[in-house]
């Protein structure tokens, strides 16, 4: 066993614990406080293997369960952007790289490469692997705003317009759950959870 | 699209997200609050992934890591059971059986029974891929621990020789991860986080 390529990796590992400390604009399910990254990040992940027959068909679900995984690990020095905000997302981009650069550089340089490769996917979307992951790190904090009466879209200011943009971007990379995706803020509009414009 | 096979998936997928607020006995890594399931799972199946080449040749990672995900979702109903508590071990298998036949049962019947046996055969240990898998979720709280000078360790009043026993299950698993555990509890004595005996 070679001890300081596995020093490398339980630095990374470490490292990544950070991520159950940056907090999301979602509340848990229950209300009672804001999500963080990681358990975010693994909701997702489930998500990716128990909706895997919605994935079309050049999207390989159990990859992006693993890309779902990692997608968030630059916020541990960038910090969440929250989607609706505007200014924070001009710069989103160039911190993230940043932290992608200092981050990833923690593990052995096979495993920086193929790790950072996987996150640059996600983020360039330009698989249908990568769409599929995207549409599901959309669905989860509408399904999780709606079981808390959209309180944090309230809080926010998200109207049903503005996450009908987002709907379109789930539509894109999987069309069943986009179609959920467009009854579900309906019905949030509907029942008051969301104001209509 | 069956719109009632989706609800049940999002049913189950909403149910998970009780996951968040299932406590364990460890911190996470800067101290400051007990780690949740949610997370947890999350922490382990990163591991998984990153860990990989250290898994016997007949154990598969990327399934460990699936196993990982859903590990502990029989929590939700039959809470954590700390691994050091012998009481509450002693009637863990039953709650967390009449836990799985409930949540399971969420789902269509086709992925009940495939996550169901994932989970069996993470608790049962009979293939390399859950002997792998469950060395990982004993090797992530040691890491965690010592990452904060073993406060949980000292008011559950875990020793040295106790936790040898788990390290013993992580070779089994994993050899090399065993060996690496060893020297990781050894540190912890020599520096006072672990009490010798």
């Amino acid at each position: 066993m070679d001890n300081s390529r596995l020093s490398r990796q339980i630095s990374f590992i470490l490292e990544l614990d950070r991520l159950k400390t940056i907090l999301r604009q979602s509340l848990i399910g229950d209300g009672s406080r804001q999500e963080n990254d990681a358990e975010h990040s693994w909701h997702v992940s489930v998500m990716a293997l128990l909706l895997a027959e919605y994935a079309p068909p050049q999207a390989d679900a159990w990859r992006a369960a693993q890309m779902l995984l990692f997608h968030d690990v630059v916020e541990i020095d960038a910090g969440d952007t929250f989607i609706h905000d505007d200014v924070g997302n001009a710069s989103k981009a160039q911190r993230e790289q940043a932290a992608a650069d200092r981050l990833y550089a923690l593990l052995p340089d096979d495993q920086r490469d193929h790790f950072r490769a996987l996150w640059e996917e996600f983020e360039a979307r330009d698989s249908a692997t990568a769409r599929f992951a995207n549409s599901l790190d959309r669905l989860q904090p509408i399904l999780n705003n709606v079981a808390t009466q959209g309180r944090m879209w309230q809080k926010n200011r998200v109207t049903a317009p503005k996450l009908m943009g987002l709907v379109g971007r789930i539509a894109q990379g999987c069309p069943a759950l986009g179609d959920y995706a467009h009854q579900l803020v309906e019905e949030a509009v509907r029942k008051g959870y969301l104001p209509a414009e």
